[in-house]
Parts: C-alpha cells; structure tokens; sequence
C-alpha cells in the first residue's frame, strides 16, 4: 500500500510518516491491517532526507494536478492531507489560498475518486471553521461561521468530504484540529502562531511577543496527540463514523494567562519574563472567533486522545528539543 | 443600473424580472435607490421575449467565463444568482452539479469582485443544506449537514458569499429557501418536485403521483411569497446582517396529508383523487432529510413575509393559471 501525506515536510507531516514508518502498517481500504509499502510526501519543499526506503517524495506546487496525479497511484489505500495555506497568508493573499485550500483539495479528491479503490482520506481541517457568537461549549450541531478565509476554505473541503464520501467515491474523515501547542521551529503566519511562540522562544532564550490579552481563551492540543488523533480517525470503522465524517478532536481550553503560568511552573519567571505584551489587533480578531471550548463527546467514544494538562504539553516539548 | 438575474429563464427569475421591471428602481450598492435600466437575464435556454427596451438576454453555460463576462458588465450594481442544476439532476450527474453549482457560481463571484463596484448579490440557497438529526425547529446556528450533492454544492457556495462579503469583494445576501409550492409548469428533476405536482396537475385533470408518505413534513413557501423574500433580501441594509448573510426563509411547515386536504377544501373530492400514492426511495430519502420547520424570528425581524397557509396559497396559484 502507499500512504500519501501531503504537507509532508511539515512538522505534522513529518511526525505522522516517523509514527506510520515505526507501525509498519495501517488498515486498508477493507478494514484489515496492511503492510505500508510506501510513503509519498508530498509538499512545495523537499522534506529532510530519509533513510528508509519506503519513503518517497514529491516536491512541487500541490495545486498542480500532474504533481497531485505523480503522488496519487492506483495503490494508493490513504491519503492524510494536511498541506495548506495557513490562516495569516491565506487572509494575506486570498487567491493562493484558494487556489491551495480549496482547489488542490478538489483536485485531490477527484484523483482518488478516479482511482476508484475509495481511499481513506483524512483531512486535517481546523477550529478556524467557528466564528461569531458561539456557546460556551461548541457542540457538533453548532453552525459554523468562519471569520477568515482560511475557515471559510476549511468549512468547504470538510463539506466536499463528506458529499464525496457520502457518494462512495472516498472513504473520508475529517479531523478539526485545535490550535497546535507547542510547535517546534520557528514563528509562521498562522493567526495562532504566537499560541506557540510564548512558549518556544522564552524557552530557547529569545523574547516572544504575545499579540492577544492575557484572558483569551483558545482551545489547544499537543503535536504528540494530534499526530495520535490522525492515527486513530484513519483506524476507526467506516460505520461509526457514519453520514457526518467531521469529528472536532480533543483539547485543553486554557486561557493565555494560564499557559504562561504552566510554563512559569515548568521552567521558572526568569524564562516567563521573555514574553513581550504587546497587542495585534489583526491577530486578536481572528483568534477571538474561534471557540474556546468544544464538546468532545463524539472524539472521546471514537477513541480519539487528549493530553492531560498545559503543563504536561510543556514538560513534553522540552523533553523533545532538550533531551538531557 | 444593470440587474443580473441568472437563470433568467426560469419561472422564479422571469417573475423577478417582471417584479423589478414594475418597480423600475431597487437600491444601489450606497443603498439610495436608482433606477433600472437594464435586467439581463442569463440562462441556459432564452427567456420568452419581452418587449421591455430594459430587458437583454445572455443565453448559454453559466459555466462558460466568457458569458458570465459578458452578462456582468461595470454597470452591474445587483445579482440575484438563482441559476442552479436541481438536486435530483445533481445527484443524477455531479460532474454537471458541481461544474453549474459551485464552478459558475465562484466564476459569477469573481467577475463582481473585479468589477470593484461590491455590487449586492443575492443567492438562492435551499432548505437541503440541512440533513442528519435534527431538532424540531431548526435555528440559525443549527449546523449544516448536507444529504445530497445540490445540499452541498449550496452549503459551499453559501461559505463563499460569507467570505467575499466579509472581504469586501461583494455585498452578499443568501436566502435559505424552503421548498416552493405550487410551481407552474411541469414536473422537473427536483426531488422536492411532487410538492407542486400533488396540487398542481390534479387541478388540471391530470393524475399526480405522490413519492412520499403522507405524513411527511415539510416547509413551504409560495412563488409569490419567495419573490418578495429575494426583493426584501437585496433591499435591507447591510449592517441588519452582519457577518452572517444566511437567512432561512419564512415558510409554512405543513405535512403531505395536510396539503392535500387544503386542495380539497379549495377544489374538492374529485380533484384530490388524481393524487396516486406510490412511495419511491430515491426521493424519500432525500425529502426525509430536509428540515420540517425552522426559527424565523430573524427573517422576520429584517422584514422578509410569509405565506399565511397552504389554503391561501392554493387559492392564490388557481387565480393565477385560471383567472376568472
């Protein structure tokens, strides 16, 4: 089988092929375990080189439906599609998040549709899809209302999913991930980035500049566990997904405040002292649309994971960068 | 001013026409009125002529640019975009449903968006954007779970306008219809079809088949009443809407049985026994998923009517195919 990850050189993308490569095998399109032959990366930057065998890349625009139709053969089982424009750029240059989010994802789709082995597809859609006046706990029959373009291009892939899936020419899942805490690497142009930054750089020595209040509630996930919430969405029947493929994974809903505080606990005031306040109102008004919270109730009886504490998150990113 | 009006040809865009053509004014994109000088109607199949000066008629694909171009010039102030393939089509043909529904419409967006003038453009959506387990009422932060391909391609093209509005790109407005009863003419390849046929061919000698249960629920509206939503939509202010620009329509909620026994109140026992019922899956399983009833307190509070009863909207299509 060959396991297609668009977005492959991200980090995301990257840790999901270690995880699969580590495995060894996945459910196939039948639902019984299947040996992983190949791993295709596919991403607009060639990913780190790899030793293993099984891993080929593609490296190009993903838009483009020769590089899409290169990286999707007919043994294709699964596709985990995680390349995007990122909700800072495509708000930046609306085209090429279109023309990324949204038509390399149709483009995509047909290609496995045209495959017609009915690929899994596990698509990693965001809490960006929320926006305007939301309950305290977003349920799943809460109407989404994006407050940027990258939502509004989330909302119609995951809608795109469930249709082509409905008609039986994939076997889609979409997986809506929290903001991602703590990234490694360097700032990016999310919206969410900073959710990262305050964390990373104090850590690493260098000021990082907090653009929203201190009170501002997001709702976050670790990398480990999100990497384990694809994995699992991929694992899980068919059936008990059933007719709405969109499942809102699980987080922890942390204010600002109280992630600096699990850092300051981690790793000391000295370290804490680093974050600059300093608001952006471009920033603040995308992230005050999403949902701090959201009922994870479906997540949790498909079996998906969630981390324990903001602490833990913390404690886990210094074991990764600061291994002693 | 020119007004476009896709699917111009068909039987809710030629009223429109003829609406706004005795209006002879509508607001411009300042919101002060201006007079109407031209209403292009654009269709697949030409309009039956009218020998209005102000009427011009662009003929052929919607799908085509170069006609969209065409139809869309700089003095394009408003859209109403009703041009859709119908659910059972789309879901015959989705090739066709997602090149008409979501292709064209994209295409119609970003020629407004060039033009620069953020003209209003109204967008008929549809009840069949929902689906799944539903509450009894459905309100407007009820998410969207669409059962049909028509259901998604509006859901999608419902995002879209969100977006380009929210940018700045057009001033957008959705209404949300319910299914429209009675409509003139012949049956078509709607599933929601049988809802004018029950009432309509038994009027006219003719025998109706019935594919659903009797007491199937549903939510209704008449032409005429649709007519003055889409007029009431592009004529309220922007600011009434905010950043949500969907607006569920006022129906009825009326059960199969229940209209059929308006029928007979209005045209008695004979007509009502051309009515032959033989369930048929295909439709039923679409027509099961749309929603019964939903909150109109918002349609309502922005102005847009509403049909009385089913028994008002009988009377009123027998006066119209049959004046005395």
């Amino acid at each position: 089988m060959n396991i297609v990850i668009t977005g492959g050189a991200g980090f995301l993308g990257q840790r999901l092929a270690k995880r699969l490569l580590e495995r060894g095998s996945l459910s196939g399109p039948s639902g019984r375990a299947q040996q992983i032959d190949r791993i295709t990366l596919v991403d607009v930057v060639p990913p780190p080189e790899s030793r293993d065998r099984r891993v080929a890349t593609v490296t190009g625009d993903i838009a483009d439906r020769e590089l899409l139709e290169h990286a999707i053969d007919s043994s294709t089982t699964s596709v985990f599609h995680l390349a995007a424009v990122v909700s800072g750029m495509a708000e930046a240059d609306f085209d090429l998040g279109m023309r990324v989010n949204i038509d390399a994802s149709r483009t995509l789709l047909d290609l496995c549709r045209s495959r017609g082995e009915r690929p899994r597809v596990v698509f990693a859609s965001s809490v960006a899809v929320y926006g305007g006046k939301l309950p305290d706990l977003v349920l799943d029959t809460t109407a989404v209302l994006p407050q940027s373009s990258y939502g509004a291009q989330k909302a119609i892939v995951e809608l795109l999913i469930n249709d082509y899936t409905r008609r039986g020419f994939i076997d889609g899942r979409v997986l809506r991930l929290p903001t991602i805490s703590v990234r490694p690497g360097r700032p990016n142009a999310a919206a969410s980035s900073f959710a990262s930054g305050i964390i990373r750089e104090p850590l690493n020595g260098e000021t990082a500049v907090c653009p929203v209040d201190p009170d501002t509630r997001i709702w976050v996930q670790s990398p480990g566990t999100a990497i384990d919430c694809f994995l699992q969405m991929h694992e899980v029947a068919s059936d008990a997904l059933g007719s709405n493929r969109i499942v809102n994974a699980p987080g922890l809903s942390v204010t600002v405040r109280e992630m600096v505080a699990a850092l300051e606990r981690v790793a000391g005031p000295t370290v804490v002292s680093r974050i600059r306040w300093q608001r952006d109102q471009r920033v603040e008004r995308i992230v005050a649309t999403w949902p701090g919270a959201w009922d994870t109730t479906r997540a949790r009886s498909l079996g998906l994971p969630h981390d324990e504490n903001f602490d833990a998150i913390v404690q886990a990113y210094l074991r990764e960068v600061h291994p002693t």
